[in-house]
């Protein structure tokens, strides 16, 4: 049929194209660990990312070959991403918090062939240089790192380069999962996808971002792209602020002071950012959009901000969905809902956006009902969601695209997804599950526990029932019968665990999360009382 | 290279699977022209629309064809969309105010199958039956048009039905331009860019649509597909109120009764409402975001929405572009401009949103500066923009996609981009250009102007020099001399007109714009003074 619109391909350097020709002027802040200050624009990072690219053309560096950055927040780092990738590379942010172990499997799995580092991360990287399989070049970010380092790199280059064409689906971004178990997976964003994911990224029922908001993502730019934030920044030639630094002192300030809009990280941040300006009796200038992700949010954090005028919104994801699931976004009716309604809400996960599907499926794979009680497997599909792990043969999703997530959740009436445990820590007993998360929380509400994991452990009758671990608060007595009566009022008597041990620390993992296999493998021959 | 993610087509009928399962209750409230209202929601749009694609299977209808209406906005207006749409086919919306040989024309390029119309237009349909080559079945909208009508059409089905797949490049809607000269020409939309249009059109610095809005799209479904609100409005999960009549009186009560947030529509409008609810002495309750386009809002009426604490947002937009061309976004400094800057800011027409670019450019296709001055022809190029007209040989833009508007403009240096002149209406002087809009602004300041046209004509020396045709405005004694005053203070000197005239009326195409065709043929061998 003759007659068609333009072909237009979703590529990435149309986004920096974009952020420099129509907000050149618009500042990137970079605020150091030492609180030195150094600022870019749009333009500026457009034309710095050019000069990388011809450096990479210079190393030899061809369409998908792997860049590698192990790196904070800061603007060189912001370059080297819009440089790789219009360059046609694949830009690797490499989480530093890794353990040694990971960070070489990841590197060596990855095939980088470049790695570009904060002089923070040297001892690192000189230590585990041997072990780098495919890494031909080592630049530090740091600007007095002289003649091998990144302003040294790209001092020779003056910008005068055109991205190359490339298909939409090529690949530009490698993020890997940080799992509890097995080895780390690397998910492959296409520019495509990661397109898609900004423009339901920058509606205002998700970050609601514009050219009037200045950004603050605390989440780190090696966590899946700090939720993408950068690329739908550039794509509405928002603000960004950068912080090599998460103390509340030093936000606050940034935020004051660079008259930050918008901001999202993990409750410990809100949380202390919180209790910051409670105690100091501060305000929060112009902040009025925070999104949180990575663990449930209290209700009492919630409410603080809310009181304060800021939209504080539950943003669940993953790696494999780049990372944005759903949103608590506010309803229809927000307007005329109370307080505590208004909170019920905004504790769930909220909503599924436009270009994802969520379901929860029993054990046989069967949807269940969005009734808020149907408890399954959650699964998601959808425009920004893994098909497979990078290298892998086998696809990650069932033949209807599902990728199954190893959340345990109900999804209520009005769609909100409600997440209760990881599928691998539910306590299945009697054909029934227990949230694991649930009883630690409730645990928790007993003065003399400072830490709880329940896990399940084999029971003749029922396959599994829970045990109970608890680390003592200092100072306070620690006593089985105090804790049985701080969850009898908060679960279902069958939930109640057939033992509560203390013990002296729980094992965690590099980032902090409970290591529940440990435990299951500790006392996977435990005997239960009656057992 | 193994890894990838979800291939997830941008296919139209998922805005309706989306706004069906996420926002299902959500209303879809239609107001008639006597006063009556009928309400459904985005799931019952979801199952006519599936009832009416069953419909259309039965009546042979192949992915491709073309699926006509005639009609006002209101609820069953939107289903055919859909249902059209889900089916595979293209609907064509007709504009009922083009004049008969308009009308059979269209829907004979088009080759229309299929007609619903409402029964307000039945006269027009039955008198161009014997004209319609290719229309095999007729509907009326109406409920109570019987057993020929839409509602007994869709009766027999279920709505049991899934959609069929097809190519995200595949057509879905067909507008005609309603140009001055020639026969109109059909831009033939495509799933894919009228969905990145939608995503662009969600975001905050646009329409900033989300689940909390109530859109009143006041532009026909049949003018650019209401500039593609609805798909937007099913995207995100807003209410939307389709009203048969634009009288002031019925829009306010409207905007009070249904909670409207957004509107959209052409100064006219917004005029007749100010002036409604100045004289009555109303609010606009939640009303906080109109989009005015079509042609430029006096800096009086935006003051006046401004000072009503409303965003008045200035939309630039062509059939060619789906339409959004530019909008009048608020930049990062808005909060410390003063009112008058915010109001010079408003009365352009405003950026470029991400997934378009635009240019101005001299005689030579050179390429202008952004800095305000430069005037000269607007071009457009990008992900919703048109490649070739429909049943077109030609592309219609040049080998690097850039569109050719008609339009004459400047660009200041902060991206903004302001109209000045048609193309074909600017006086062409001496190798500089006049701006016959800028005439006719100037002109109609004097008090005994009603109307005015300037047109360009021969002059040996200068080319074109301007002719000034004045309609004298009752019961005040025209005046040339007082008209050349009135010009003197607002256009430069060698802009005035060689002559000015009295005349008794200027012809008007079918819509109202100045037809200045006729009155260059009229005035072709006119003699200016001194020639």
């Amino acid at each position: 049929m003759l007659g068609a619109m333009q072909d237009w391909p979703l590529r990435l350097e149309r986004l920096i194209d974009h952020a420099a020709r129509e907000h050149g002027p618009r500042e990137i802040v970079t605020r150091w660990a030492d609180g030195s200050f150094e600022r870019t624009n749009w333009a500026g990072i457009h034309r710095d990312a050019r000069r990388l690219a011809q450096a990479l053309v210079a190393f030899g560096i061809k369409p998908g070959d792997r860049f590698a950055t192990l790196a904070a927040n800061h603007g060189r780092h912001l370059v080297s991403w819009f440089g790789a990738i219009g360059a046609g590379a694949v830009i690797h942010t490499i989480n530093p918090r890794l353990f040694d172990d990971q960070i070489v499997y990841i590197a060596n799995h990855a095939e980088d062939r470049v790695l570009i580092y904060d002089q923070a991360f040297e001892a690192v990287v000189e230590r585990l240089k041997p072990r780098f399989e495919t890494i031909e070049h080592f630049v530090c970010f740091n600007p007095d790192s002289g003649e091998g380092g990144f302003e040294a790199l790209i001092a020779g280059y003056d910008g005068d380069y055109v991205w190359p064409e490339g298909d939409e689906r090529a690949p530009a971004m490698l993020c890997y999962t940080s799992g509890t178990t097995g080895n780390p997976k690397g998910v492959l964003y296409q520019h495509r996808s990661q397109m898609l994911h900004s423009f339901v990224q920058a509606t205002p029922d998700v970050f609601s971002l514009s050219a009037r908001a200045a950004v603050l993502p605390v989440t780190p730019l090696f966590h899946a792209g700090a939720w993408g934030l950068p690329f739908a920044a550039a794509m509405t030639g928002s603000k960004l602020v950068l912080s090599a630094s998460n103390e509340p002192a030093v936000l606050h300030q940034l935020i004051i002071d660079e008259q930050v809009t918008h901001s999202c990280g993990v409750p410990t941040i809100w949380l202390s950012l919180l209790q910051y300006v409670e105690r100091e009796r501060l305000d929060l200038g112009r902040l009025h959009h925070i999104s949180c992700g990575g663990s449930a949010a209290p209700r009492a954090l919630i409410a603080g901000y809310m009181d304060r005028g800021v939209q504080f919104t539950h943003l669940w994801g993953m790696t494999e969905l780049s990372p944005i699931g759903s949103v608590a976004a506010l309803p229809a009716e927000w307007d005329n809902m109370d307080r505590e309604a208004k909170l019920d809400l905004l504790q769930k996960q909220g909503y599924a956006a436009f270009g994802l599907e969520l379901r929860v499926v029993d054990d046989e794979g069967n949807a269940l009902p969005r009734d808020g009680k149907s408890s399954g497997q959650l699964q998601v599909r959808g425009a920004w969601v893994v098909e497979r792990y990078f290298r892998a043969e086998k696809s990650a999703v069932d033949e209807d695209n599902w990728f199954d997530t190893g959340d345990i959740a109900v999804i209520h009436a009005d769609g909100a997804l409600q997440l209760t445990d990881r599928a691998k820590d539910v306590i299945k007993s009697g054909g029934e599950w227990i949230s694991s998360v649930d009883l630690e929380n409730a645990a928790i509400a007993a003065p003399c526990v400072a830490e709880a994991a329940a896990i399940g452990v084999y029971h003749p009758k029922w396959d599994e029932r829970p045990l109970l671990l608890c680390v003592p608060k200092p100072g306070i007595e620690p006593s089985a019968d105090r804790v049985r009566e701080a969850l009898a009022s908060r679960v279902a008597k069958w939930w109640l665990p057939d033992e509560i041990l203390f013990v002296d620390e729980l094992p965690h993992t590099g980032t902090g999360k409970l290591l529940k296999t440990e435990l299951r493998e500790r006392y996977k021959d435990y005997k239960l009382p009656g057992v």
